[in-house]
């Protein structure tokens, strides 16, 4: 089954959004073994719409549409489709009782334009909306699928994976087994990467090989083919090893690991508590632990001293230390480590101190990032020149500390990078 | 002129990445006044790539490339294009010559396929690359223009920026002014804008209303076509007037700004500065205000206390407070917006307590959120019940944090959302 995703919306192609549906869709269909070759977006235009379809049509025997379901005038992907498929639209009373019980619970008055929520295509299958108004689609016509849902994300995906996904899933012959597992790694670059596994991406068939690289991250996606999940696993695992082999001492992960995600884990797993004194960062690093649930259990809190005062003030460094060495410099960076490491009473704790930019800092030029990372009876301290924009270097540098953190807590020696 | 983008990536058809240059594409070419009817994106594969030119070349005098330039096996996006155009590839030196000193700098070996990166279309504009290997092309055929960039968006965005946009400006012809205006809303749901605006939303043909929600925020984005930016501006400004007769009292702000910049901006103007307290959020509200350049100007900082105990010894909460209301109620988030505003000596403080999920916080159910926000003399809590995902519901409560910091700033009484 070979699919494409149609977004509808001139919001899209105005830049005023970022088409994270299609991305969202890719992943779960390629889990389903379904090829996705192209993505389109197409404007609030009939016309162009109807045009984008039939080129669909001539390459894709599984069409899905995200958007253009809603109550205002420049929604029209049902009226568009329906009239290019030659049928008609009614009302679905199920979704017209749930879109007047919704107005009813927030006690406002339903307006009548919210009433074209509620039609659908004649013969398809409805899709509840279980997080707003807007019902879904299922439509076959001529051996194609046409699948029709909303646009905003957190209508969509719930949406998808729990009424389209299973359906989607009964109607493919499950004879093929496709099976993916990501490696993912943290201080090489891609070409380095690839360069060093010349002699293995060269011959890769089955399982195939894909790297990526995003965020000062690399990864490689292995995927295997084969008839049974046993059979797809030892595919795998042959070419994960001999992966690991040259590589190995970049790998911090696997499939959905994040940096975030391994900090934590190796903090629950050593039964460890992690603070933070933040001034660059203003709070992100611990922001990024707190995004991985159960972060609780390792996640004492911190400090965020964003100006001079409070770190003398807030972390009881030396007005003196600041004065000699500055703001951002190792000795502050070591300072505020120890210090937050002291006063949350935690097992490890990390600083991070820079100038973020656009402007430089005293004589630190912008990018310029102190890191500290204080355990019992040790610190630690890394710089790092960063060249992005502020808030690039502001994630990077969060991303760095917690690469870091793992390098300290699975006690091999950071690398410089 | 018409524009149509195609980003290349098999990546993107994974759903590894999101299309994020599509968008910011777009941004850029709906300013100089180029339509965008379509964005493509297809995997790095040479046929379907080329069928995609082929379809793109019927509906667009401007095709836009992103991806696929670097030095990998996949990268194959000048190659594809040469064959289809008919012409060849030959080395610029001068990229050539800024890649050799890319590796000398960075002390690594350069490794041939690295060279494949300084190859160009014969007889193209060549783009230079500030911030990575790979060089732009920009290619004139047929009346038709072929602008090829690097995929990483940090390397692509200042390369169209700085290299290809002003070049694309000098093709264009001036006569038609375009300018558009953008007004932000929150504490108002799309439809209910759109049916109090029904009126003037009716009779839109020059300026035209598009609105757009995300993340709660509603916008609408008033675009003038005209001779002179005089006129532009004056059809701008009768249709905004018209607009916040109506809905004025929600509007926070105009074109870029945020809710953050908005708060750093009325703090600035105002003399006053802002510290916070945060559990759930775990920093998130204090990172966002240091997204901001120039917010060191009035944050001061804060303090993250993600545990219990934490908020008994670094903010100085009675134990008895606790055990009696719990951490995620009224008075803990009272008690904590006003002990950090102490201790921080700052004019306003905000705190965030509550459960983010996905499990609940004793007996308050996942979702339930508590805001305080102290000032001199007075303090306010707000109470939320979201029903997002975990990450979902602790963006939606900084961005409510903000908004209530900007009632509170503009001395209106923050509504009821």
């Amino acid at each position: 089954m070979n699919a494409e995703i149609i977004a509808v919306g001139s919001e899209l192609l105005l830049g005023q959004i970022t088409n994270t549906n299609a991305r969202f869709l890719s992943n779960h269909l390629a889990e389903l073994g379904i090829n996705v070759y192209y993505h389109t977006v197409v404007g609030d235009n009939p016309d162009r719409l109807e045009d984008a379809i039939k080129i669909a049509e001539n390459r894709a025997d599984l069409i899905l549409f995200t958007g253009g379901l809603g109550p205002t005038k420049d929604d029209l992907t049902k009226e568009a489709i329906a009239r290019h498929l030659n049928t008609s639209l009614e009302t679905n009373e199920e979704a017209l009782d749930s879109i007047v019980a919704f107005f009813e619970r927030a006690g406002r008055p339903m307006t009548e334009n919210n009433k074209k929520q509620a039609w659908v295509l004649k013969d398809s299958d409805v899709l509840v909306n279980h997080n707003g108004m807007a019902p879904g689609m299922m439509y076959k016509k001529d051996e194609r699928v046409y699948i029709l849902l909303p646009g905003p994300p957190k209508e969509m995906e719930p949406m998808f994976q729990f009424e389209a996904k299973p359906k989607l899933a009964s109607l493919l012959n499950k004879a093929d087994v496709i099976l993916s597992h990501v490696l993912r790694f943290y201080g090489i670059g891609e070409a380095e990467l690839e360069d060093r596994l010349h002699h293995i991406l060269e011959k890769q068939t089955n399982p195939t090989i894909a790297p990526l690289a995003a965020d000062g991250e690399v990864t490689l996606r292995i995927t295997a083919k084969t008839n049974t999940t046993e059979e797809a696993w030892q595919l795998i695992n042959g070419t994960k090893n001999e992966i690991l082999d040259v590589v190995g001492d970049y790998l911090y992960g696997y499939d959905n690991d994040s940096l975030a995600s391994k900090v934590v884990e190796l903090l629950k797993q050593q039964g460890k508590t992690i603070s933070a004194a933040e001034s660059l960062t203003a709070g992100l690093f611990q922001s990024e632990l707190a995004s991985v649930a159960g972060a609780s259990a390792v996640l004492s809190g911190g400090v965020i001293t964003y100006n001079e005062e409070m770190k003398v003030h807030q972390l009881g460094l030396s007005a003196e230390l600041l004065a000699e060495y500055g703001v951002v410099s190792e000795q502050t960076a070591l300072a505020m480590a120890e210090a937050v490491r002291d006063k949350f009473k935690t097992d490890i704790s990390v600083s991070l101190t820079g100038a973020a930019g656009p402007d430089a800092h005293g004589d630190q030029p912008a990018g310029t990032v102190w890191i500290g990372i204080a355990t019992e009876g040790s610190s630690k301290s890394y710089r790092l020149q960063l060249s992005g924009m502020r808030n690039t270097n502001r994630l990077r540098a969060v991303k760095l500390a917690l690469y870091y953190v793992i390098r300290t807590l699975t006690e091999e020696n950071a690398r410089k990078i």
